[in-house]
């Protein structure tokens, strides 16, 4: 019934995340009604990202440079190296404009039940920065789950023999929440790292 | 914090049909993870569709053809014409299988609301049909909400001088719902259509 391109957009659209059939046929109706508009700005936009954006050979993190504006700024401290999952995870700080530091993108964490190791994560990329690197301190914001600290626990291992500062992020009630909405976990973490007002 | 192309990218993306910035930056991110396999095939896609498909000069619908393939279809009855709101509305009768005949696509319904008027409406081409074409009967499909109905009724009004039969989709209970879960509305229509068993 429809043309076999509009199937094939549908589909490949459908396998964006958060997107399923219904949203993918809405979304092609919406861009074949608003071409001027929606339609060709999208696809302009798309081919400048898939010319322009590297990722940066030192961090990891998606850029038109590389190494990224992060990595070569200089009103930034290079002592002071957060290490986060995904580039997600990066822009979710960046957004905070509070840490003035560097990153390093692990692209994943490590996990037993999707076979990922750590030859899988740019981790050995880590390691030898904090060689040539001056870095002071690193900071762990990996996520606050088992294959989390799983990964938390392997680095802090392996940076043993370094004379480096290593945090990680504080656990406890998020902002805004109510006592009787969260998990017992949360709860117990937060009892125990109890701090004196 | 991001590059430049990529917040573009994002705030385009976010204008989509059931998208915002969040869900945007996640499609992203997951097209700059997996170029290969899916941020290069949806650029293809997209201009594939952009080049290819056009809006059907007879009913309305898009396809790579003008007149599109429904309307150039032979095995279909020309004498039965299925009016629409949408293309999106053709593609769900065209779901069920069952309707044979062909289709003539308004691009929108009357509303005071948003100030639509007769004209803003692909209506003068569907009365030229009805002079050129043989057509004996009309299927209002129009949305059941009031301004579906003052179409449907603008429609029957205009269409009082020609000789052809016309009729619209029964209204009732849908399929799988239980009573209690109805509004008033489809209830009471529900009861007033009701059938002899």
């Amino acid at each position: 019934m429809v043309g076999n391109d509009i199937e094939k957009l549908i589909k490949i659209i459908a396998k964006l995340p958060s997107l399923g059939t219904r949203s993918a046929r809405r979304i092609v109706l919406q861009l074949l009604k608003k071409r001027e508009t929606l339609f060709f700005p999208l696809i302009d936009a798309l081919n400048n990202v898939a010319e322009n954006i590297k990722t940066c050979e030192v961090c990891g993190n998606y850029d038109t440079l590389s190494p990224c504006s992060i990595c070569s700024s200089s009103s930034r401290d290079s002592s002071v190296l957060c290490v986060v999952q995904d580039v997600a995870d990066l822009w979710a700080m960046e957004r905070i404009s509070l840490f003035k530091g560097k990153y390093h993108v692990l692209g994943g964490i490590l996990s037993a039940i999707d076979g990922i190791s750590a030859e899988d994560l740019n981790l050995e990329s880590l390691f030898s920065r904090l060689e040539k690197e001056n870095i002071s301190e690193i900071i762990l914001a990996l996520p606050a789950t088992i294959d989390g600290q799983i990964t938390t626990n392997y680095i802090l291992q392996r940076l043993k023999s370094y004379n480096i500062k290593i945090t990680t992020l504080a656990q406890g009630i998020p902002m805004g929440a109510e006592l009787d909405y969260m998990d017992e976990g949360t709860i117990q973490l937060a009892l125990n790292s109890r701090k004196v007002l």
